[in-house]
């Protein structure tokens, strides 16, 4: 048990190097990377997103270094990460780290890119920086704890020491400075839950600011602003402010040894995450066997308790939204396109294909599903065929999971689906950013990506 | 008891008029800016108000319609409001409302400037929109209470909230446009204590952020970005995530009729709080009886508790701000200058006539003074002059609150020393500024004060 995990945790941050990290973590960054780029152009057009880049182009500069994606311009590194991150979570297809319950490529990347491009960083710098991100984001949502999520939303807590972290890497803070910026960053930290009640728009402002709050506390440390000592853990911090159940000791847990970065799950189908692992199971009974819609009589789910207690009501969804709840609709998408993507609910929730499908499917509960979950997501599903077969589906782990993980060509495919969802990049410009996201590592400086 | 105060409260700040608003306490808006105006110039040099401003530099934009007065630049509001409000509090000398322990100038007054220039509002609408951050600011305060403010600086919090009051205000949005401004000033309301053990640089960042925070709260929901309905009383609010005795009722006490702000009190001496009423009956008897530091052979303080307490060890301070704590060394201050002010203190805290009195100085717990704190805080002093005659002096409440409140002569001179203090503004820029101040109510639009 460090006696002073903030200052453990801030030398960890400031003194990793490209050599202390395993080629699968720097190429599963590589990956996470090109994922978020895909959420980010996602973000286009969204109402919240493009008022935040409304006001960030009123207060801050109209040109600079760092590009925001969504508007091809340029601002500052303040304005293109705030930007950027607002936009980053809104088709909610983003990453989660399933543990701290903590969406780190929203708030990592847009200050990580930002920086990079204004100060001519390397890919490596890049790579380095944004590790330093995860490491530090997923263990600050691990020491904040179930009572923090409560009522705070750790993505935008966590993530603004996370961002800090990031950019203090970035700007090659020593182990001192980046305390300070920790402190700058954690005496920062907000974001309620509240708005849910109402579904209004904070979720977008969460990421932005966590983003551009954090890399001001970098930048202010850069000059030599001081914070506190023990933001996280001291008696008038974070975890005695904002958690009942802070455990300091998950602070430092394996640093430097254990990668949380390359525990992170990616989320395959954009649809509540209860439908995952069925629809990962009727695709491999699908593709198995050939099967089209057509062939389809009856489909069974087998599902957990949560499951039902989620998707039951939801029998005839009316709006899109709703469809993502619809475990039928996300199966009928699933039959008919081998796919349940962003494109995929807008078109055709209520396609008669589809919903003639979602009403042959249903849900039971099953014993094994239900009590190996929440640890283990297992997918179960049984198909009758309408030439009298009776086909099983099992994933032991849901798409997306670490044990379960995309390839780089499903990668590619999502982040090409969601980058041309809202106009946001053609197929050949996001198969570019793909390209060379894969040889991150090689660049001298990292450009614009648009 | 209302349903719903967040909504009633901003109900108030969207629909407060300028005819609503009684005359006194227009007045002393007038003097509380003119007396926060002195104390953001006194905030230039500071190290860390200058690395705000630097990052400001480097992040926002290098012109614009908003002043940064510590370094007569130009910005967008966001910045502006930043820098002013990071400067606004580093004296120590600017007003704070007692019941919520929050400090109303330094978080209502930079976005006010800032955006009532970048508008072109008029005197009217920079007093009204004042009025709005200070009435809301202090009520979200003693809404948060005690225990809130044993973990975060309420200041900062309930800063975040009065900013967006003041500038939606300004921008004149509507009540429900001003709820959705106080959602999304609410969930990034943060800024805890824990920098104090550290005597870090963090208390000028929260007021800089308060007020940035706030302001870009507000212009969001101009834009249409929505927030929480409730933020402040939610189940998922601020009250429930960062308070144990939270009391809604608060929120809407006395709204319209109680006027907050002319509750608040102006700091007269640049000491600790506590030497305060003693200071007061000292320059009475001073005064009275014309005396000078060698007429005084002895001086009896009697005293509370507390003041023992807190300002019984600095018996040799050797620091500047030691000496702010050393009873003796503030009554030398007042029996040689007739003022203890920031530049007594830097020039004088250790000449030999102010250390002569010093020495002669003692304090006694007094049963009566005791008995009245904290509700009142009593200044009894009894001078023993080198002919011989027992002299007493008494005041019941120490200059600058409300029942003694500072002339506006008495804030002019406070505002001259705090703008001269740094080389801020000289004494004919500052006296130009009072006198326009004394008729912000005419102004057709609100222009550069320097």
């Amino acid at each position: 048990m460090s006696e002073h995990p903030s200052r453990d945790l801030a030398a960890f941050a400031a003194g990793l190097q490209f050599e202390d990290i395993p080629a699968p973590v720097l190429r599963r960054t590589e990956d996470l990377f090109l994922d978020w780029f895909g959420s980010v152009l996602a973000g286009k057009g969204s109402r919240a997103v493009e008022s935040i880049a409304s006001v960030a182009r009123a207060m801050g500069p109209t040109d600079g270094a760092s590009e925001v994606l969504i508007s091809r311009t340029r601002s500052s590194p303040l304005f293109a990460a705030m930007v950027n991150a607002a936009a980053s979570h809104v088709a909610e297809q983003d990453d989660v780290h399933n543990g701290s319950v903590f969406h780190p490529a929203a708030v990592v990347f847009p200050p990580a890119l930002a920086v990079a491009q204004a100060i001519g960083a390397s890919g490596k710098d890049l790579l380095v920086a944004s590790v330093v991100g995860y490491e530090v984001g997923i263990r600050v949502g691990e020491f904040l704890g179930r009572s923090h999520y409560r009522i705070f939303h750790t993505t935008a807590t966590a993530g603004t020491v996370a961002a800090a972290a990031t950019v203090g890497r970035l700007l090659g803070l020593d182990a001192g400075q980046m305390l300070h910026a920790f402190g700058s960053a954690g005496t920062q930290a907000a974001g309620l839950w509240e708005f849910l009640r109402d579904a209004a728009d904070s979720k977008q402002l969460h990421t932005a600011k966590a983003a551009s709050d954090g890399l001001l506390a970098a930048y202010l440390a850069q000059d030599g602003f001081t914070g506190a000592q023990r933001i996280l853990e001291g008696k008038q911090g974070m975890g005695a402010g904002m958690s009942t159940d802070a455990d300091p000791a998950k602070l430092t847990d394996g640093l430097g040894t254990r990668w949380t970065l390359a525990e992170t799950s990616f989320k395959y189908h954009a649809s509540c995450r209860h439908t995952h692992p069925a629809a990962d199971a009727l695709q491999q009974v699908v593709r198995a066997h050939g099967l089209k819609l057509a062939d389809i009589a009856q489909v069974t789910t087998h599902v957990h308790q949560g499951a039902i207690d989620v998707l039951g009501p939801v029998t005839d969804p009316r709006t899109v939204h709703q469809s993502k709840f619809s475990m039928g609709t996300v199966l009928g998408l699933i039959g008919a396109f081998d796919r349940a993507g962003l494109a995929e609910f807008d078109t055709h929730f209520r396609s008669p294909d589809v919903v003639a499908l979602r009403d042959k499917v249903t849900m039971v509960l099953d014993p094994e599903v239900d009590g190996a979950y929440p640890q283990r997501w297992i997918g179960k599903v049984t198909v009758v065929t309408t030439d009298g077969r009776t086909l099983h589906g099992r994933v032991d782990e849901p798409k997306g999971d670490p044990g379960n993980t995309l390839s780089r060509a499903e990668i590619e495919t999502k982040a090409l689906q969601l980058s041309a969802y809202a106009g946001g990049a053609t197929a050949d410009e996001t198969r570019g950013v793909a390209e060379r996201v894969w040889r991150m590592a090689e660049w001298p400086r990292v450009t614009p990506l648009l």
